[in-house]
Parts: C-alpha cells; structure tokens; sequence
C-alpha cells in the first residue's frame, strides 16, 4: 500500500494510493496515519479495505508528510561510503545519529524556506523507515518485523549553522521546512530489498545525486536494531538514513540554494517530491 | 499557578497544586496541561478557576512529566562558566544545542533506566522553560513573553554514549527514562528572576551539585530569541538550559550512577525530584 496524508497543514485527512495513481479518501476508517494505524493489525486493518469502495479525493490536493503525529526523527549522518568521501570525512565505526526536530517535518512538495542569514543551505535526498512496532534491545533478526514502511525525506540542512556555529548538527537540521516528508509511505512489503533503490535529487533540472542505497554503510536492519539500544522507537518516530554523495557541499566549488531554485528528488518505488526554495 | 499531571504513565490528568500543597483535578476544565493550555489565554482560564471549587485528589498519585505532547525538548551545552571549567572545555562563543528525544521523557519520580552496557550515566539538574506561544524570529525584548513557565529537568546522560560513541550528544541524551520533567509548572509570574536561582542535587544523601542559575552564560531571555532563529518554539516545547558543576564526569576520580542509587534534585521555587536507578 502507498499511504498518504492530504489537504492543508494541520488539517490533513488519511488516504491511499489507488492502483491508478489516485488518492482514495480513508477518513471513514482510521484517523490519521500514525500511531496505531502503523501497526501490523492496524495496516492489515487498511490492507482488508477494496481500495474501489473508499470515496475519490477531487482535484490535486496539498500533501502532508505521510505520517502524522511523528514522535521523533532520528538521522543518520555520514551513511553512504561515497558521500562520506565527498566530505572528507571517514566513515564512523558505528552509526551516527542526530535529531531533526519535528516541527522541520512538511509536505512533500512544501517549499523550502531559506532561515534569516542561510547562506549555505543545501539537499539531501534520503531513504527513511517508519516504524510500525515499538522497539526496544531487538535484534538484527526480528528488526524488520518493526518497520511498517519506508517514504523519502529530504534532509535540509544549513552547513554553517551545522558546521560552523558551535557543535551538534541540530542547529543547522531542525529549521522550519528542513524535512519535506513523503509523498507516501510505502508499506514494507511492496520494497523486496531497502538496500538496492536508485536514488536520485535535482536542482533546476540538473541532476546533482544519483545514487543508490546500496552504498549505505549500515542498513535498515542493522540501524533498528542499533538505535534500539540507545531508546525505544514507537510506532511512527522515523529513521532517516543518510544521503549518497552529490550534496551542495561537496562540489567544487561549493553550490546551496537560492530562492527561486526548484529541488526535486526521488528514490526508485517511493515517489518523488518537488520543493520550490523561498527566503524565510 | 503550579500545574501538574498525575496518574498512571500515558493516562496523566491535568491537576494543580493549590495553597496547601494539595493536588487538584483539573479535568473537568482542561484535557491536559499541554498545547493551547499554555496559550496566555489557556493560563488566563485557569487562573480564573478557584482551586476550592476542583476536586481534591486522594493519596499520593504519580506524578507525570508536567507538559503532555512535548513537541520537542530542546537542549543547551555547557551553559554554565563553572560547570564548564569542571569537563575541560571553553565556554562556548553562542549556545550549542541538541535534542534529546521526546520518548525520554518521564515523571519526576519515576526510576532512571541504566541502559545494558551503559558504564557511566550521569545527572545533570536544569532548569527548563516551557514556551507557551508561538516563536519564531522573536527579538529579546518580546522573549519573554513566549514563555509559560518554568521546570526541573534531570538531563541524565550517559558519558560514554555522548562522547566516545560516534560524535553528536543525542546517543547519550535519549535513552529512556533520561528526562525526568516536573513535578510541576510554575508560571512565569511565580519566579521573579529564572537567573537566580539555587540549584541541587545530591546521590544517596550527599550534595553533587550546588549551583544557580546565576551563572548560567545565556539566560532564558536571549536562549527564546537565539533559538527562534533557527527554529519555530510551539507551545509545549521545552527547553533545558545547562546544568551547574557538580556532575560525574567532573569529580576526580569521576562518579557514575548505579543500580540502588537515589537522585534528589531541585530548584527554588520549583519543587525536587527523586528517582530510584535501575538496571535496564
């Protein structure tokens, strides 16, 4: 199932993806696309439905990020051997992980909006799982069982502040508009392997990342069970795992956005997002 | 006013504490001390209740974490000149910032979770703000008016997660149990100045740390505009402000918490917390 969230910020209704690319409206059955929704029961509750009784969303409609009620997003940093090259940095021995804060998280075709003094903000395309069953001290074997599906964030992010204004990436990460979400969340048994999607972001039409998951350093599996030492995942926190090289500040000479730039971007079997860059 | 939630873990009920020291039920009146209960016109309502027409709580209930649907705890490094002299490092030039994760949050009474593996997890009493309207761009001299109130944070942190793991703070800043929040909220018009406050905390009956507020480096005032820059505070998020010298890390030879120890922990004019630690 590719599961979505539509209509205006705040105000989004459930829906899904019909097999005709059209949104089919939810709303009579579950609240929201969170929380107990994401659960097995609760997917294979949604999975029971005929997509074809389920009323005709009108129109194209705004989406939402396609989780609701997101308790934490928890980022990968420097997950892809060839990006991790790109920055000069050598791949850690074990994940890192950093926070974006949820009131970054929006639609997917949201624009972006430039902080007040950015002048290097810049992309990252990235393939984030939802969780679906809470995860605490589990194992690499009963990891997947706890990922309801996977969905695309781009991972915003301002490299001074990150990099240049006083430790921790939170700083450049969490600025309003910095986790575009979506379009959907694809449920985990329509992705035969996370490890093996194309992945793909451009900026006014030419293609800066184009990469693949399969250069991810520590993968799906291993980073559920490796975070879940460190602090229980609920059902919809979100695990965003890094992005393959071709950010803006890898290229020389450097390039981040401006107003009016346009970012698109995907990931083979999740959609893509389309994002115009406004000043904050 | 001091608001308060009370009752089993996820089943809290907004309360106060009226002139006796007695908890009560503000159910009838609010859902939850959290979201647009914190709004100045959320507080304004409640403050027009006469705490003699609510009804008394009986015993002695658990207490919660005193803000529900936290949207995101904020929090500040090395705030304090002292208390950074005691880890070996400088005084940052602006306030570094990190998240801890929202599911790390609990009651103030409730026990710390030793993680498996965990060797040195530490404490670290704070003093939080909690914003009680929107904040973004917001200038120092309007600050203040987006805070609703005060609380005791215990930012337990585990050292060797936070710094020898695999860079950025959060590793060792989410683990469950390792934010205990409350016992209450004290509004904003009960603390005459947040930056003179005496601050303690003590394990197994002997003072760790005995600080104020006072030398905190960046005060609530100027941390409300800073942060605003980079991201938008809503309603229900907190923010923790640094802790004052006095923690394990800092003694020679250095201390860790372990399972039996007892944390008691306060700030003038906000109440004291406890907890029993506890292997995970």
């Amino acid at each position: 199932m590719k599961l979505l969230r539509f209509g205006p910020p705040g105000l989004e209704k459930p829906g899904l993806l019909d097999a005709q690319g059209r949104i089919r409206d939810l709303s009579a059955h579950v609240d929201d696309i969170a929380g107990a929704t994401l659960l097995p029961d609760g997917l294979d509750g949604l999975r029971a439905i005929d997509p074809e009784s389920l009323p005709l969303v009108p129109g194209e409609p705004r989406l939402g990020a396609c989780v609701g009620r997101i308790g934490k997003m928890v980022c990968i940093g420097l997950n892809f051997s060839d990006h991790a090259a790109e920055t000069g940095m050598a791949v850690p021995p074990e994940p890192i992980i950093f926070m974006k804060a949820t009131s970054a998280i929006v639609g997917p075709n949201d624009p972006i909006e430039l902080p007040r003094g950015s002048e290097k903000t810049d992309w990252e395309v990235e393939l984030a799982f939802v969780i679906g069953k809470t995860a605490k001290y589990v194992s690499e074997d009963d990891a997947m069982d706890h990922v309801a599906g996977y969905c695309i964030v781009n991972d915003v992010s301002e490299r001074s502040f990150q990099i240049e204004r006083q430790g921790q990436w939170t700083k450049g990460k969490s600025c309003d508009s910095f986790g575009p979400t979506g379009p959907w969340l694809v449920t985990r048994d329509e992705i035969e392997d996370p490890q093996a999607l194309k992945m793909w972001l451009d900026v006014n039409g030419h293609r800066q990342q184009d990469g693949s998951s399969a250069t991810m350093v520590y993968g799906v599996r291993y980073l559920v069970s490796y975070l879940s030492r460190f602090m229980t995942l609920h059902p919809g926190d979100i695990v965003s795992t890094g992005t393959p090289p071709g950010v803006g500040m890898g290229k020389k000479p450097q390039v981040f956005l401006k107003a009016g730039d346009v970012v698109e971007l995907g990931i083979e079997g999740l959609g893509s997002q389309r994002q115009s860059v406004v000043q904050g």
